[in-house]
């Protein structure tokens, strides 16, 4: 069976003891942004109830023009105010360079992408980066509640950057 | 209090009872593309543990040049093998037009967005759109095993899109 196979089964549990439906507007007015990675269930280490929070996710977690067009939907369309970012220790971002990445595809494929692949060798600087992208975009109307974290693979913590 | 800081709070309660880390690489070789909808619960309702899947979402989980990114990362440097798309219904991409939404800011900010909203009029359509997009790319190296499904807010369940 593959794992999306054992996924849909383990749909099945949850439609049973499903409650819904809610409404469209995140309840909490507040969107997160955070890293792709598998250790981290954003909804499980923030304590978020379902309808409450847009919940916007990539490799880094990294403010991309992709992750603005999500965030100037989340506010400017459905009343989201707050920002949270999450990155996390441990990062697969730390282990390779955009450079290396993109001349492997290109070796592999022929094609080099003609996006930057967001790489980053400080995961505290990166959000901190994040943030002032997000504080710079004309697109997203409300900055004034945006804070970064960093979320420790070892023990769960969140640990708020400065 | 902010949602932020009440989120906070909830984080202690999650790291008291946490148990890592866990290993980089997903264990169930799987990456989620997922909408950012506040409604669904990505690891609930498809019963992810932690550790098992890179989740990648935001507005409408379509397959953005970011996600295309992020999957190249997931499968390229962390051995992913499966993709899966949720979409769902009653979707707020499904409520404007790129055309308006982007008017939209640049009446209200002189400055009209270089990049796409991605706002689709049919849900399943452009489930089939995303998995044409990964199908096509040259930066994605396993394809065989991507499938599309659409979230139901009303009972929970994940219908696939064929």
């Amino acid at each position: 069976m593959s794992v999306t196979d054992q996924y849909l089964l383990n749909n099945e549990n949850y439609a049973a003891g499903f409650t819904g439906p809610l409404p469209l507007p995140p309840s909490q007015n507040v969107a997160v942004l955070a890293c792709m990675d598998a250790r981290l269930d954003v909804a499980a280490a923030l304590g978020i109830g379902e309808g409450e929070a847009h919940v916007i996710r990539n490799a880094g977690g990294v403010a991309t023009d992709d992750a603005i067009r999500s965030l100037a939907i989340s506010q400017r369309l459905l009343g989201t105010r707050e920002i949270i970012l999450v990155h996390h220790t441990e990062c697969g971002m730390l282990t390779f360079t955009d450079d290396d990445f993109k001349q492997q595809i290109q070796a592999d494929t022929g094609i080099k992408p003609a996006w930057a692949a967001e790489a980053f060798p400080d995961v505290e600087e990166d959000v901190r980066q994040s943030i002032r992208r997000i504080k710079a975009s004309p697109f997203i109307p409300h900055t004034d509640a945006v804070r970064g974290f960093v979320f420790d693979v070892a023990d769960g913590r969140l640990n708020e950057v400065k």
